[in-house]
């Protein structure tokens, strides 16, 4: 089910379900794909519980830092994780970034007809902050970092 | 454990665990004692589910109506109960009011030497959201409707 502020990134493909959660879930493996390359996660920590602290630390190709605070919170092995950017460890608020925008990533993986579904719905507060990330590149973005995962999965 | 931007509100009763637990999740008795009289809640919807919406209405004295809206992140039965203001139903990011601040509930309740321990911790993302809630009344607040909430279970 999608809302009208969400973005939908979907893609199938036959890497199975649990190689696809590594990709998620492990830091080291995480940091290999996640950033569209020449950009890079330079740090990754997480405590894959609800409450559980999802944190990357992204370099531009100039060395410039970007810390990107997020918490855990719906975790179904190999299924489902949702993840949020307004808070972290604990469930506690992140202060704002005022260039940022607040959102909820609800990635789902499903087994279907020997391929796999990769759907990431994103939600927003508003109209506002989803055109913010859409004019971010959002649908280029993942789709970059999609292609990088696929790559380590060959 | 407490962090520098918590709120905190405690008190020991002697009412049991189950009797607090359906105050606060049961919508009819939430109605009852949630809101510091002469205010009131006049609509309450939850659903007691990790990513469900907690929503109340309140009434001013004068009949002014101010929404609520909150999503349930973590449910213990009888032991503990986080919900935060900063989303909706499935997780979905509220529109931040100008005039508010961001915060995340965290409520326990533990049976000790007969006793019931009602403990709050209030989380906030800075300095500034945990001082305007402290200066509308937290302790306050939170003591009236906690007397509120004895007068219903005697």
């Amino acid at each position: 089910m999608s809302h009208k502020f969400d973005l939908v990134f979907e893609r199938s493909t036959k890497i199975i379900p649990e190689n696809i959660w590594k990709c998620w879930t492990v830091p080291e493996t995480l940091m290999k794909w996640f950033c569209p390359r020449p950009w890079k996660v330079t740090e990754c920590r997480m405590n894959l519980i609800p409450g559980g602290e999802f944190y990357t630390l992204m370099q531009s190709p100039e060395g410039e830092k970007f810390p990107n605070n997020g918490c855990f919170l719906e975790i179904i092995p190999n299924k489902k994780l949702v993840w949020t950017n307004m808070m972290t460890s604990g469930f506690r608020p992140v202060k704002e970034d005022k260039m940022g925008f607040p959102f909820t990533v609800s990635l789902t993986l499903s087994a279907e007809n020997g391929m796999t579904h990769y759907r990431a719905v994103v939600s927003h507060s508003d109209e506002e902050g989803m055109n913010k990330h859409k004019a971010m590149g959002f649908q280029e973005g993942w789709g970059l970092a999609f292609d990088q995962l696929l790559e380590l999965n060959k």
